[in-house]
């Protein structure tokens, strides 16, 4: 038979199965900490009507949709998660409650040009929170713990959650009559980071925002504020008075700031930052930027922020929230990569595996039952081979337990359990077989599935 | 602004909140009870190059099939999760330790005429156990031990796992001199339950399998044992001895059901039944259906076979395997239909809702820090709103607790927690409050997501 040549997609990750392992772990242990803040579990389409999905138009995105037909539809793949979600809250909008909370991980669909660590299709984890007509601020004072809580969750350590405030930005502006070019500064501003001050002076001043040499000099000045929360809070009140969106927005930050030892977020995890302000207009208060301490280069690995109008394009209630994204996909190639996952941790797909060693299997299943029914995770391995062969595939597997059943252990109503790090080898009745492996998982699963020693 | 009218495309599943954590404690509950048979889980891309996805090709899917083209490439939407394992398998043979076992929970799709309990997307979660050249039956012998843990933990009670094995039937027809016809005889005989007895002997003499009368009486003589267990096999041994391959069909439906007992699957959840074959070729041995007795109309909730060869259009590898499948969508879709549904259970997306009673939120804040940290699901309600509006909101999540802390609890370093349903309040300290509303919820989330009264 002619053979068509197996292959994945470029662009799409497929995991192998150890690996696989490695990427739940880390999925359940973010849907687990998202879910302890409220949020309901949610699951849309991937696919959507092609004007339902590009209602708002334009823009980047929508070169890079996955978009055909279907008979007579005209159809397209999610590229994110907020329009599913807006999509979702007005057409369901009598049935929700507000505000609405809800995550959900799912996978997006972005046809851009295949590189390494870039993904065509990808997981996103979201969280948003959704008010119907006002949100209060203390939302958003929440959305920095967890994404602590996450992060610390998966192990993570060394990384600073940023924040800032557009309306702090907007007002400022406004104060020095460039409300007319804020959208543009922002942009500029943002990029400081990458570019440097020079480069970022020189934009500013250029023909594009043609601000005076005067104005680049109190905007960077503005951004250059720095120091412990207290110093960037304590420094920015001497704007205060001067214009009511900054007055409003710094009032937002402080709250913010106020409530982190609260939501059991540390201050070193934690940082005001006046350079934070999110390329996309869609921005309206908070926002939110999360960095490796030792990965600047990574960018951002947890971001968003607090937006006026969810689903304008769908309704005329005013849906104001506060959401982060995380970019699971492209955060895991980044762990893996950079050597950060914990490789200690069991990515066996079972506890234990039973080597029979006569040809009846009664006395595996049996044993094998009974684990289970515990909740210990028991294969048999009943392919007649060699007993090296056996081995190497319990060796191949990974499997921290193996279970010898042989003519003698049958008789005695016993089981010889080899745990297969240490190479020791014990004979025990089923119930101290199924204590002896629960106590080693218990010293097993222990970790996190990523390892941060700091550099 | 214009707006556009948010919908959703028919053929797709979209849940509201409690019903989407109904369909994701049963999503956990099977991924659980596949793994404790030592799968690996596994998660391919949605999308696959046409020729790879369609490398089968031909077919009653194929014309359903979502494909389409992106920049230069012909790509399509996974109709099953059977044919990306088969291309997994082909592409990282290498890598793989065999038997390969892995378990896969995902959207498939198909474009099928839309109709009331019909999904374009929906779940299937599937296990296959591949092998190497071989594998032992013994695998075969497992596979009504996962379905029925599955099921029972999903508190379904009144199912039957119906187990029929193709080589005794390919065995017997080969008997009667009717191996030309097998393939059409088993299709007709498929069919039996939907059409009576008289269709079918009707159809095998008709003129597209032309039987005579005498063969159309010996096939239905056959299918027509019944009985326990043990009858219908001992049934089956007068047969023995006429042909190899009914032979050896013979042993492993033996094996299969010796090992019930065993594996702790009850006689009355499993059944021998010769009217089972499975419509598709592809399935050469063991073949399995469950059917849920109070509902025999909706057909086999859960089916799958041994085949013989999982990647032949990839690879010249001999991989036989044996797998089943959940249609979970469906399934999903009956449940709730047929008020299987147990309603009983939590489907809040918090276990305790603070109802704050002062301006100032640090005290709720700190409380449901420490019970988030014990791993309770804690929401603050943030809004500046009427108390009724409030309670209001905590009725329509449907939480469990509420905590009250207004002045006199924050003084006293107490809270108030009310049973939202037995209407009780108690003011309590902070460890108090945490082991009365664990206490409660264990209670509350004690049942299964299926509540089977039988008729």
């Amino acid at each position: 038979m002619a053979k068509v040549q197996p292959r994945t997609l470029s662009g799409f990750m497929e995991l192998l199965p150890a690996q696989q392992i490695q990427f739940d772990r880390m999925a359940a242990i973010i849907r687990e900490s998202f879910s302890l803040y409220g949020f309901f579990p949610l699951d849309t389409p991937l696919i959507e009507a092609s004007d339902v999905l590009l209602a708002k138009g334009g823009g980047e995105t929508e070169k890079q949709i996955y978009r055909f037909t279907k008979g007579d539809s005209d159809l397209s793949l999610r590229f994110d998660l907020t329009v599913p979600l807006a999509k979702y809250v007005a057409l369901h909008y009598a049935d929700l409650a507000f505000p609405f909370r809800r995550f959900q991980i799912g996978k997006v669909y972005r046809g851009e040009r295949a590189q390494r660590g870039r993904f065509r299709e990808f997981y996103q984890a979201d969280i948003d929170i959704i008010g119907d007509g006002r949100l209060d601020v203390s939302n958003d004072a929440e959305i920095p713990a967890i994404i602590y809580r996450t992060f610390t969750g998966l192990g993570l350590r060394r990384f600073q959650i940023r924040v800032n405030n557009r309306k702090v930005l907007n007002g400022f502006y406004a104060m020095h009559g460039l409300t007319q070019q804020s959208g543009s500064i922002m942009r500029t501003v943002d990029k400081l980071e990458k570019i440097g001050e020079k480069s970022v002076r020189d934009l500013l001043t250029g023909p594009d925002i043609g601000l005076s040499d005067q104005q680049a000099a109190e905007i960077l000045r503005f951004i250059a504020i720095q120091g412990t929360n207290a110093q960037v809070l304590s420094a920015l009140e001497q704007y205060r008075g001067r214009n009511p969106v900054f007055d409003e927005g710094l009032d937002e930050l402080n709250l913010v700031a106020r409530h982190l030892a609260g939501f059991g977020v540390p201050e070193e995890n934690f940082a005001v930052d006046l350079t934070i302000a999110r390329g996309l207009d869609y921005y309206t208060g908070t926002v939110y930027e999360t960095t490796m301490l030792d990965h600047p280069e990574i960018g951002s690995i947890c971001s968003g922020g607090r937006f006026d109008n969810l689903a304008e394009y769908y309704t005329d209630k005013q849906l104001p929230g506060v959401g982060i994204s995380i970019g699971l996909t492209r955060l895991f190639f980044v762990l893996e990569d950079q050597g950060y996952l914990n490789n200690q941790l069991n990515t066996a797909p079972a506890d234990a595996l039973f080597i029979p060693m006569t040809g009846d299997l009664s006395a595996a299943i049996s044993l094998a039952t009974q684990l289970r029914d515990a909740g210990l995770r028991a294969q048999i391995y009943g392919e007649e081979k060699k007993f090296k062969q056996k081995m190497s595939y319990a060796d191949k597997l990974g499997v921290p337990y193996v279970i010898f059943l042989g003519e003698e252990e049958i008789q005695e109503g016993a089981a010889s359990v080899k745990d297969m790090r240490s190479g020791q080898q014990v004979k025990l009745s089923a119930g101290q077989a199924l204590a002896h492996i629960q106590a080693g998982l218990a010293e097993l699963n222990r970790g996190t599935p990523i390892l941060d020693r700091g550099v």
